[in-house]
């Protein structure tokens, strides 16, 4: 159906960094495209930026370095953040949120603590608060997750949605480098910021698992309630220890609905890098790409796979949701906003039933495999697989456990490091992606 | 945020087979949660089923045989078709939306030729008109095409859509078995219909990549303007020959943004089975599962992957429809319906460029390849790779081509038949998911 015509839907941009610049780009570029699609003409009202004096592949007259008179303007309908950080684009939100307008964002550090606050302003407007574009890029996630699936029960969501540290684990596994190595040459490449810290200690990882644990269980999940692990202490020893088991690492985020034995649900969410058998899905996802495996009741599982970051690839998200906000000043309604009457408890990472892979020297005498076995046994951990490599001062013990309480799994390693037998214990990671 | 109360949401439900059947349970067994995501209770006003007299898992009080007068009850806001055949369901469905109630259907072979009637009076009604069961299961894919993807410019979309045929190409690969012998097995499992025309000749396919190619270029496709090849004369030899090329043989269906060296654009859409290099992320898709790839200008590649088939995961893609629905006659607006602002031209498939596959019985003599080699070079079609395999009356030659038109390619198929030198074409596919 074509569209009759309707005025125009006004749209400001805050930040002109690589994906706003896509982004306004691409409202230019195909300004009758998204006209036929939404039943209005979008037009820019302005784009708020730092440095007025920058130059820029836009009118400069639409540049403003004012962003909060910018999201109040009443031509306004719809406003894009993509400044980053949280306290300046949360007031900036808030402020637009109450102004009526609609507010597509990419903030994944912002969302994941203040989601609440802003759906709730958003809903008392009565306009959409939309951030496809917070996790995985590209990938569709959020909207199916919120749309597609919501006659569903999602059991459980497990990604790849951090492009740098995929970057780095997947060049260590292909070129056998440690880690400091690869990450100067991610680095070189533009896929590692200049200070790291949020990519590879998993705070940007954590940040998605919150939102998508959120969406997933029904819950409020914040960033504080992901159990979080970064991929630092990989090393290239890891990557070849993995290999010998047919596996490899991935840094991965997973939401969890978890059942106890009296039938009470609870979330786990968490972020660590794991050993990932190769005949996973997840394990051939290489470099900078992200994909999200969904398992749920009804639709059993599902995989989306693509670009999780890059300007054209994050600007497609926010364009799609653009569009959508777009239509729904023209035609009413809004989307599903944040819902949390499920309101499931978070439970703590040592409840969680996970896989030990544990890497020890020992020392090479008779008797030591039955000392380090039993103190798995005495936690009732049961061992999976023993491996033994190498002797006299080279001599190691490879331990894969069946599922134990990720409690019982960590006290076992602290008592294993304090056993003479027990030189040192060089890894500990979990192993994720089996059914067993 | 929770909802307020608001009244019931009535939903008719027109057949109660596997997918119905499973509708009617997620339902019943998850209203609670339904209520919480939608804001309102869901309440079943009727099932419309053929045979009264049936045992069935719900209320008989619920069962009618008069699916007529079940869509028009004032009582009803959203019916739920999952019939099939074309003629009854179109009537029931114009009905339904006439009267003001939104629609949810898994009815590719009716959307494939009718989304334009019917989006016409679901416009004109202003309710919604929801498909995502038509196409892969439980696959989202509809809505993230209509809605992430409304900001971008899709090229492509290439999907493994057809759970029968590629179980068969599935196991004749893994097993070496030839088509009539899986065929029998697949009934057997219940993977394929007692007559399995609509799956094996690829007319469910050619349905599905007419909805796929109507939503992706903004254009009206309907199934008969889908290119149509079936499975049923692919055999064990085809798919070892392309097990020498490290491909796999599996039915595709492709939609394609054709521009021509003037920059008109026109679409491809067509089905048949292809060679697929191994490294392909469809080669891996084995068994009953879908998979799409889609291509768009901003995002790249995602590729969308799971169940494609069966009651539970057809019913997950239902309710998750029925749940949209359901919100926006809670809270207003309703979700896109068709676009065809576009209304691109189809292109004939003789102007596909496409790369071929010939395997030939040829005379063993000199000079065979040369003039094999001179019908192709006559038609300007270049050739990529060419090997001689066996001697005397077992000699062949196997030749695939770089990218030409379809046209040349098939005209070059023709000549080689009438060469002395050729004894017979044995085989003639195409090969597709290669960048050259």
């Amino acid at each position: 159906m074509t569209e009759h015509s309707h005025r125009p839907i006004g749209v400001a941009v805050l930040g002109m960094g690589n994906v706003g610049a896509e982004v306004v780009r691409i409202l230019l570029q195909n300004a009758d495209d998204l006209q036929a699609r939404v039943g209005a003409p979008i037009e820019i009202r302005g784009i708020a930026v730092a440095d007025l004096g920058k130059a820029r592949a836009c009118a400069t007259s639409l540049l403003t370095d004012d962003p909060a008179a910018l999201v109040k303007r009443p031509d306004v309908d719809i406003v894009v953040e993509l400044i980053g950080g949280i306290d300046v684009p949360r007031t900036l939100i808030a402020s637009a949120l109450e102004h009526g307008k609609s507010v597509v964002t990419a903030n994944k550090a912002l969302l994941a603590d203040y989601t609440g606050e802003l759906a709730t302003l958003a809903a008392d407007a009565k306009v959409d608060l939309y951030f496809e574009a917070s996790v995985a890029g590209a990938i569709p996630v959020i909207r199916p997750l919120m749309q597609s699936l919501a006659g569903d029960t999602v059991q459980r969501v497990a990604g790849i949605v951090n492009g740098t540290t995929n970057f780095i684990l997947s060049a260590m596994d292909a070129d056998g480098e440690d880690y400091d190595v690869v990450l100067a040459e991610a680095g070189r490449l533009g896929y590692a910021e200049a200070d790291p810290t949020a990519d590879v200690e998993g705070y940007d990882a954590a940040a998605k698992a919150a939102i998508l644990a959120s969406i997933a269980f029904h819950s409020r999940v914040t960033a504080g309630d992901v159990h979080r692990e970064g991929i630092s202490s990989i090393t290239a020893a890891d990557l070849a220890s993995a290999a010998t088991l047919d596996c490899t690492i991935k840094l991965l985020s997973i939401c969890e609905r978890i059942v106890d034995s009296a039938g009470r649900q609870r979330i786990s969410a968490r972020v660590y890098p794991a050993l990932v058998p190769l005949t996973h899905p997840l394990a051939s996802v290489n470099g900078a790409f992200n994909a999200v495996v969904v398992e749920a009741e009804n639709a059993g599982r599902l995989m989306f796979y693509g670009q999780g970051a890059g300007g054209a690839p994050t600007a497609s998200a926010v364009l799609g949701d653009l569009v959508m906000a777009a239509r729904n000043k023209v035609h009413g309604g809004r989307g599903p906003l944040e819902s949390t009457y499920a309101s499931l408890p978070i439970a703590p990472m040592g409840d969680v039933n996970t896989r030990y892979y544990v890497s020890m020297k020992v020392a090479d005498r008779p008797g030591v495999l039955a000392t380090v076995a039993g103190e798995f046994s005495a936690r009732n951990v049961s061992i999976a697989t023993v491996r033994q490599e190498g002797a006299e001062e080279n001599a190691r013990l490879i331990v894969v456990t069946h599922r134990a309480p990720d409690s019982a799994l960590s006290e076992t390693v602290d008592a294993l490091t304090e056993l003479d037998s027990v030189l040192s214990v060089s890894s500990v990671l979990r192993l994720e992606g089996t059914d067993d």
